[in-house]
């Protein structure tokens, strides 16, 4: 059950002019569940995306940045998304290649344009062979069905350990114009996107240039999929897409505008909340946790500290614990890396309570303030390091028995 | 119960000629636990230690490096050790500095030395104020039991959540000359020690000057207590302590010599063992993992994949299975930051099973082998990087339920 979390409505999800949605059972791990998703896109659409820094980076994400990188060749702009669950198709060597190859020209046959209109994503289990046959076999079904308002079957379709499917959506006005969009996630385990996300698609029925949607899926990636983490295990599959269907009269061409900086903030935002959906699907999460480090000489710093908090089993068991154990929180600072901290001026709060102050126990600091927080399903760990103007946010969830049963019985 | 790791035999461990050891119930955190130890060293003896790099570094830290480099000036040499668990007196601000100082002033005037001549140490909670009051009181008890053949004792009384104490005894002998030497170490938790680690006391009755003895020293933590990880955790208070008490006819001035070199391999053999005591009784291990990581370009390289590798949860949890979800490690090598790595070329082993090979799956390797190696109390995960000659090897153990419920659970 996911932390404060209520299922998305199938009535909330907008479809977006530009895109139809279908899905399959392929059977590509298990019978009788959706595995295969396609996203058909209008000729008018745009895609940009960012991937996993892995180097074992899958067959897929290697064969999405070759398709994308000739985005400017002859081949024309991209048609269709691919993505099957049940397997990763990453350590999988040459034969990954071939297999995610053939995925696209199978789908590229059936909707008769180029392989590379096609973009691949997989996720599932590493080191296993892709059932490609298999995979190839569920693509007419997926067509058959394909339908503009199938967004929350697609959110379903792309679910692994997930305990629930992650969409929202949203419009804005700007200039007059409404935009419209709608994405969906998929993650629980195996998340600490580095420049990307394990599963995220974002589309809107905006006109949005290549170059300036580059820009734009970054910027969103960087503020949302890129701050959060549950294990610190960095995914072979992390991607994030952002599409722009070109079918609404609102058109952006050139970064810094008053229409990019509205749409920009608004996909950024709407991207946060489905990276907070994966967060607090977490495996085994059983509290939400923000982790704020302010006053950090630059955005490096801040980063390495609150990762180093959000990633320290002994800080997340007294999470899951709600035990104000408080001090493994500091020898997570003191530990992170940035040689020349000063921590005699470092402060420490969770939520309103200021639990260390000047590098030590505050005096006016008191055991039941820090257990109090602590047995909030929502909390704020708040560091100020009184040496700059930086600052950053990180999200994670808590270690529980739950992610060890989880991990520990993945693949049976 | 330690994985394979029985309990180590008191009539096994050899008293050392210029150090006794005494111990006091006082009361630390909790009654009827001998939680105070004291080691008196002979005015011959030399010590040398190295330390945390955690920025919150423990007040006792603090005050050991102060009084190890105030050893050229007048105060003359360390006379006594002084140890306290239940508390770490780290994160305390001045406060804990006033009571790391108070505690060796008061130690200082019953052994008639100076308070510069004192090492203080500390193990326990972080953040909460020591009892300094109840640690003096005890010295007295602690001085009254003071013998040469306590180390079995000085072992229980360093324990915080360790199941089992740890301590071994070595000899060799050199140039006709039998040197002994006896270990102590505690730690199961917090425990990715850099540079140092969590509690380790290592005394031979060899005279080493005081330079050799700082090389030998950390010689022996960088081949030991520096290659082992349980949860990554970084402690505020580890140490690591040599010393030489000078009783033995053997002596060493100068480093490189052969009995340099044979003394540094005993010691440095000795302190392994010590660290994979604390591997062993890791908190809720099950298993003993050697990670070896080969062919790599510098050992730099070679330690950021095999801590990638010993730090993944997931990784971690599917050996506590004892399944064979092995594309879980290659994950971890892919995201170990190596930059330019060329997985391409990467072959890795499960004890003799070839499972990856050239990046992919070896197309020999059969899941019941994985699972044969897997359901093994003890396994060597072995990468070869195919780029060099650097390599380098880290101890570590899995994740469980029981890892959970005693971090979720350690102050009460």
């Amino acid at each position: 059950m996911a932390v404060n979390s209520p299922l998305p409505l199938a009535a909330d999800l907008k479809p977006i002019a530009g895109i139809e949605l279908g899905f399959a059972e392929a059977g590509i791990k298990k019978p009788n569940r959706k595995d295969v998703l396609i996203m058909l896109l209008a000729p008018t659409a745009t895609v940009a995306g960012v991937f996993t820094t892995n180097r074992f980076c899958a067959a897929p994400v290697q064969v999405c940045k070759a398709h994308l990188e000739g985005l400017h060749m002859a081949s024309g702009p991209m048609r269709a998304l691919v993505v099957n669950t049940g397997n990763a198709n990453a350590g999988t060597g040459d034969a990954g290649l071939v297999a995610a190859n053939a995925t696209c020209v199978a789908l590229a046959e059936l909707l008769q344009c180029e392989p590379a209109q096609i973009l691949p994503f997989s996720t599932g289990v590493i080191l296993e062979p892709l059932p490609v046959d298999r995979l190839v076999a569920g693509l007419p079904k997926a067509i058959a069905n394909l339908k503009a308002d199938n967004w929350y079957a697609a959110a379903e379709a792309i679910m692994t350990t997930d305990t629930q499917p992650k969409a929202a959506s949203a419009s804005i006005v700007i200039n007059g114009v409404t935009v419209t969009m709608t994405g969906i996630s998929k993650g629980a385990g195996m998340i600490k996107p580095n420049m990307a996300t394990m599963l995220g698609f974002v589309a809107m029925d905006a006109k949005v240039s290549q170059a300036v949607l580059d820009h734009m899926v970054k910027r969103a990636a960087d503020k949302s999929f890129n701050c959060i983490t549950i294990d610190g295990d960095t995914s072979t599959n992390d991607s994030f897409m952002m599409i722009a269907t070109g079918t609404s009269a609102l058109e952006v061409n050139e970064i810094g505008t008053p229409e990019y900086v509205a749409l920009a903030e608004a996909v950024t935002a709407l991207s946060q909340k489905l990276a907070h959906m994966i967060i607090r699907d977490g495996e085994g999460a059983t509290k939400f946790i923000s982790i704020v480090v302010e006053e950090g000489r630059d955005a490096e710093e801040c980063r390495k500290i609150a990762y180093s908090i959000a990633h320290s089993p002994l800080v997340k068991t007294a999470f899951f614990a709600s035990d104000p154990n408080l001090g493994r929180i500091l020898a997570a600072i003191g530990y992170a890396g940035v040689n020349d901290l000063d921590v005699s001026k470092l402060d420490m709060y969770l939520d309103d309570v200021l639990v260390a102050k000047n590098g030590g126990r505050n005096p006016e600091y008191r055991e039941e303030d820090g257990q109090r927080v602590m047995k909030q399903s929502e909390i704020t760990i708040r560091v100020k390091l009184a040496r700059g103007e930086a600052s950053t946010t990180v999200w994670t969830c808590d270690l529980s028995h739950e992610y060890v049963s989880i991990n520990a019985d993945y693949r049976s």
